[in-house]
């Protein structure tokens, strides 16, 4: 039996939790806030944090934290169906998107998400007004990359879904939970939302609800 | 023959150069500014950027660009010596401090090792005092999680080099460059970074030369 460990906002948690779905593993969740401690893990190596996979399946218990730890350890040990292409340049490709998603997005968390999450779910009575203009703007940036790719292919990655769909679909459902992506502005980006959104290991996500907040209307809406 | 294009101050640069030392992979090193148009590489898949890996070696040629997409795929294709375990469990732990490191350090890469390139290489005129100060505050609370690792640990993910040794290695060696770390708070992790220094691999890393930049003496000596 496998446990995960995960804050629902959190888009590196949402992209484990899709790939758990896509793969069919079945998973205990368990919701915890970033930074607290898994008192049912005491032997957590330090410095872990969200998202943490236990496996107790085999003889060993496994532990892994982090996106990266993670998304590799089910790729390598649960094979199908793969969320990694089988040639080395195509998982080059896969990776260096993936990293890509990480990497810019890790921007808009700091600053739009943190600041929607500190109005709704901290209820935080002031509002960091220039951080959250900051947020939308980097956002925007983003988005103008990826509606490029989305325009002449399928998926991210090239023509079969990857951890690259996986990780930048999970990123955006996060923002767009506070109704912060303007998809109007990308339609071949907003299509392949469409279809990823469609897939049946995006349910849970489009159910998630935290206390404090009410996603838009259109967030768990398949025809937006 | 495989062609690595490459910042020598580059974190992530330096994390790739050093992992085709230990492999022992004959590659030719170019220089070149982040962002820069890679002309011999026509065809980048849009948003690639340093470091770029081209192997022409196989039937096909095959580009990797980002160091998560360059270092899976080294160690997949070009498998002795590993920097990565062969236990799940084990793997699971590398890749989680390799994310770590990447993930904690963007923040001294924005802030202090950004200011530095400006005052140095660029020789901007303005010193961004309280960046400069932000980033070594960060760098400082880094130091402090990585000084309780080597304390107890060999090497940073266990007892064997791995891609999170050459990560965090990598990372340090950059800052050492201009003399921001302050080695004497961290006398574990000094000690440790004193063999990964050691290291034939190391040695083209402590050999680079900026223009503009004038690394501290104790930088390349192995007694520092």
């Amino acid at each position: 039996m496998k446990r995960l460990w995960h804050w629902p906002l959190d888009p590196g948690c949402r992209t484990v939790r899709l790939a758990l779905e896509e793969k069919k593993i079945a998973f205990d969740a368990k919701v915890t806030w970033p930074g607290a401690t898994i008192s049912e893990l005491a032997n957590l190596p330090p410095g872990s944090d969200l998202p943490v996979l236990l496996d107790a399946s085999g003889e060993q218990k496994i532990i892994a934290s982090g996106t990266h730890a993670i998304l590799e350890y089910i790729e390598e040990t649960d094979a199908a169906p793969r969320l990694m292409p089988l040639l080395a340049k195509d998982r080059a490709e896969v990776r260096r998107l993936w990293q890509w998603s990480e990497t810019s997005f890790a921007e808009v968390n700091r600053s739009l998400l943190a600041e929607r999450e500190n109005q709704w779910v901290r209820r935080s009575k002031q509002s960091d007004t220039t951080r959250l203009r900051e947020g939308i703007h980097a956002l925007k940036s983003k988005l103008g990359f990826l509606e490029g790719l989305a325009g002449v292919r399928t998926y991210m990655a090239g023509r079969t879904l990857s951890l690259a769909d996986l990780s930048i679909a999970a990123h955006l459902s996060a923002y767009d939970y506070f109704g912060d992506v303007p998809w109007d502005l990308t339609p071949d980006l907003k299509q392949w939302y469409a279809r990823m959104k469609s897939r049946p290991s995006f349910r849970p996500l489009l159910a998630d609800k935290v206390e404090g907040t009410r996603p838009p209307r259109h967030y768990a809406d398949l025809d937006f």
